[in-house]
């Protein structure tokens, strides 16, 4: 009995006007127990090596993307731009420390050392000066930059052009680094690729596993809204968030890496940060047989459990963002439900096991 | 120099397998000091009346909107379809019961009294039966409703086809109802309208400011995405998640009503929902001349602030789930900037004026 | 050197004050020679037996979602509502007429004769009465639907509520039916499912190739933006764009089914449509060894071409509305390229193969 | 009767794998009789003067967003880069030249002349060496430009930096441009900005109209989907799709500019435009009172239709790529209906006068 009549003009008006603007999206993604949660992309390129953005874009990114830290790592090696931009390893850090400081984004000073397999591309993370890195032995270089107490980062160990069957290996020469203490990481993610086997290869060998975006071109374009809601990240479980915390859990190995729906990393960081993303709420119903309760998830990553018990609903899907509603059997009031999170890898075909805790109403 | 080769297959499967599924999207609006705030709408139809959806439609939609309490209101006067549908006007009150149980949902059995203007269309909330209301006598029909415990409720009292102007007004017959309690809240939103003297109208009579869809067709059609984020809904600050107190709340008049991007409401409530809803930093950076610091909004309401004094940015917008960096003369560590909110109406001509307080680093 | 300042206020304000109207969006889906291409939804359900909305519903969404036909084919066996509702089997029939009239839709009189498999559920299409079709013997209702000049579709073959293993089959009572004329097609897709075998026993059987929504609930809800983009579609190549026209195409099995990115149906209708929708430019470079050259693709169906020869690409993406830049050997200047077409599906296993003709510069 | 219960897995993965691809959107402009229509940025910045982004990142924006033609025009005296950069004022064109050759691309050289008003700042079009550009003395400069063939277009006359009032005037160093053939279009759309005056200023003044993007940042986040559909382009009526016709085309006038839901430009331009959109469909319905018709448009731009008739419909709304349905008093069959069409402004407060011709049933 009512048609649309008015139009609501001063608010639409207000709603427009704002949205163009630039914004931070917070990346909703809980601490843990004794760490801040600070997410990060440690491996992005800008025109000073073979990007296509200027420094400063980076960080404006990083901002924008609800990120904590950031690395430049132009290439040492190549250059295809230099006929434009004079030579100066350091060019990204220097350009862009002072919008860094601005948007209190932790601006981390890199470099990739770019080599042929082996050891393929190694990023050397806050290092001091990228100039020093320029010696053809890669071993000098290395040194170089673990001198200047760099955190060294296997990148992209199964990228085919390198590594054409794309199975990421330790060759002699990584072990070598390895033994010295000269390697540090290995990404698991990069850009839209991933490497199942290597999160083993890091409990094994006590690396740490890293998760970053590579990026070339623009992340807008590359990780289009709505599909794509995010770049591959680090998730570092620091003290406190700063550089020098961030540099000491990379060394410490706290990390999980993230992208699309799926979270990697050892048990005991992705067991925490599952329990501190969910809030299970008390039953609002019982009958004879059942009970019912809410499943609250406050944080960007969704969580699909699956492998229910009898009696408790098979699968549950909890989306980032939402709450799912459970009916399950009397028995488990007051008891807890077991459950594998399909989407939470803790090794090479491994996935998080859970309880879900049912209060009694 | 490195090109996207790999596909990531398992990470894009589980993605796509998992999105169609029905879900429900909390509502990220704070709680305020000694209340929870309940997201509300009081106002709905269905093909009972002139609506286009079966009950149970409507509290699902409520569910997946993150709402806790909906009110399905019937108008008992107008029945286009009963040629083919039984006469019941506890018909969507009795269907939609138990799925409202099932979902967690606060279920108000209501019906819209669908009177020429005066009064115009009221609805009687928290009724317990509908097919008590049919007394042509306006006056007697109220009356068995406030007998069933209603809060009643003057719907779009600007609704151009029975106010030509657009102006709410209070009738005689309005102020008699007033006089006896019968009349206890009047919209200032119902579906894309709104009446900006009911804030006024209600402070001077002490009546509950109401925010509604008054939805007949489908919610998701009505406010589709992307641009419509949410439909009007009234917030109630109640002292617990139950239908009883609810109902208190809403005969103590502790509302504020929202939609697009604006809060309507007494300054009472809506200054503590704008402080719970934003975090300020401590500063990250001082230099001789000025103090940055971040402000948080963890709601899905944003704010633009107005009216900066000297020294302080004339403009702060603070996007939903985003932050903000502001840049502000360094006399204001330790102090307060005064702003205004341009998007928080508390009267007629009023918006809410607020302070950000700056530690000192 | 220029800093966003003014606001372009006019402007953004007309936007704003029409977005929210209903509208139709066309489907892009071009004709075929000889043939205009009729897009419908054949299976929908509402109120009158145990959909979620009123009729007229249905009708608004066909018209929203660009569809030429829609038919409303209620339960004849299963009425859930009927406590609150008068039984008419004809009542989504009579109550949405008026309304597709006005929308200028195609409106299908139907039911959907549901019985235990064998036959499982029949969709009559095309009656004058469903009230006609209640007898409980079922080769009398189906002769009492085929006399009203019905086309009978055989629904969700593989639905494992019936068939437990999700294989579609037929039965010996399917073939009967073939036999006397009264089974006339099947449904490949229906809802979010798809029975790959159907198209072979449609070519066997000389039926008709049918793909329908089968909606319950709303479908803005169920098909939402942006993850899906339509519903399950059967497009029917018609001779012109009347209800006679549709019910001829349908009886002579011109049809092809469209769902998510998936085209199916046999290789006489979908190659005729795969070229209808594609313009290959005349190339806009060469030199002694490549050709250049673009494919526009006017509609809404994206292409995904695998398997090209030595010296093409091997794999050419065409996504709707848009175009793709092919850079190909010299020697298929003024020759073609063979290619597979990924999504186009003709057969158990058979995928459409086709020429892409390349132009001298 | 069904729930859903497969999950259709080959299609998702298919459509999965291939959203994230690199791809070009057709932007859906007709051609006007006579002419092609080209759709062209011709204001753009790189790092080589104080954009964010390398020169071919430019051309694959442009290719991305459906354009024909982009022009890369870094500013010769604003150069903020210089400690980092090579100086070359050509680097834009030279570096760009390949990547738009390879997605045919019509790459336009340019450059911005960046002085204070008057006469502010001036794009050279269609130039050769934008290194001879230099000179301290402007008409110097701009003589060299014009020896080289360029089209000189005054760029945001309004722009508040160097206006502000933020009117747009023609000073007597502009007048005396104009007087040699020295000044050849100005801006109407810069950015987010538009100037009302300018559409009268280059009637009187037989200069071509001009709307650009400015763009320092990057496309993608400074237009983000989907609350901005298009950056402001110029439309280019030209001969046919050629660097040489572009230019042809500049210099005779023939343009129109679109951002938003809005277009600017003459008369003899839009007027085509407006009719080469629509498809006004045979009456498809009609009683003794009434005819119902439909209007397709099958271009990107919406038109808002105003001021009817009595007996025709006060506005009509033909969004994009969608169709109408309109109800008309008997009268008009076989006659026309009168409209302005809001959204095209002809000259300073002049919008489109348009009928829309009713046929016979």
């Amino acid at each position: 009995m009512k048609s649309k009549a008015l139009f609501f003009l001063a608010l639409l008006l207000l709603t427009a006007s704002y949205q163009a603007s630039a914004q931070r999206h917070e990346m909703s993604i809980p601490d843990i127990p004794g760490y801040v949660t600070l997410k990060c992309d440690f491996h992005t390129h800008t025109v000073f090596s073979d990007g296509e953005v200027w420094p400063t874009q980076r960080v404006i990114e990083a901002w924008e993307d609800g990120l904590d830290a950031i690395a430049i790592t132009d290439h040492i090696e190549y250059l295809p731009h230099k006929d434009f931009i004079k030579t100066n390893y350091n060019a990204g850090w220097e350009i862009s420390q002072q919008t860094a400081e601005n948007l209190n984004i932790i601006l981390v000073h890199g470099a990739e050392i770019t080599r042929k397999m082996p050891p393929g591309h190694l990023n050397a993370l806050f290092i001091k000066d990228a100039n020093e890195l320029t010696d053809p032995d890669l071993m000098k270089t290395v040194e170089a930059a673990v001198k200047q107490g760099a955190f060294i980062q296997y990148n992209h160990p199964g990228w085919k052009a390198q590594e054409p069957d794309g199975i990421p290996k330790l060759y002699p020469l990584h072990k070598e680094l390895i033994a010295k203490g000269w390697l540090n990481g290995i990404e698991y993610y990069n850009d839209q690729e991933y490497y199942p086997l290597v999160l083993d290869m890091c409990r094994d060998n006590k690396l740490t596993v890293m998760g970053n975006s590579d990026i070339h071109g623009v992340i807008s374009e590359n990780y289009p809204y709505p599909q794509y809601t995010h770049r591959p990240v680090t998730l570092v479980f620091a003290k406190d968030r700063s550089s020098e915390s961030l540099r000491e859990a990379l060394f410490a190995g706290r990390t999980a890496v993230w992208y699309g729906d799926e979270i990697a990393g050892f048990k005991e960081y992705t067991e925490p940060l599952f329990y501190a993303s969910i809030v299970i709420d008390r039953p609002f119903k019982t009958d004879e047989k059942n009970v019912w309760f809410e499943i609250k998830n406050n944080s960007d990553i969704p969580f699909f459990l699956v492998n229910g018990e009898d009696g408790a609903p098979k699968e549950i899907d909890i989306p980032a963002h939402s709450s799912t509603v459970i009916k399950a059997g009397k028995q488990f009031e007051g008891k807890a439900m077991k459950y594998d999170v399909k989407n939470i890898i803790t090794g090479n075909g491994q996935i998080l096991n859970v309880s879900i805790a049912v209060e009694s109403k």
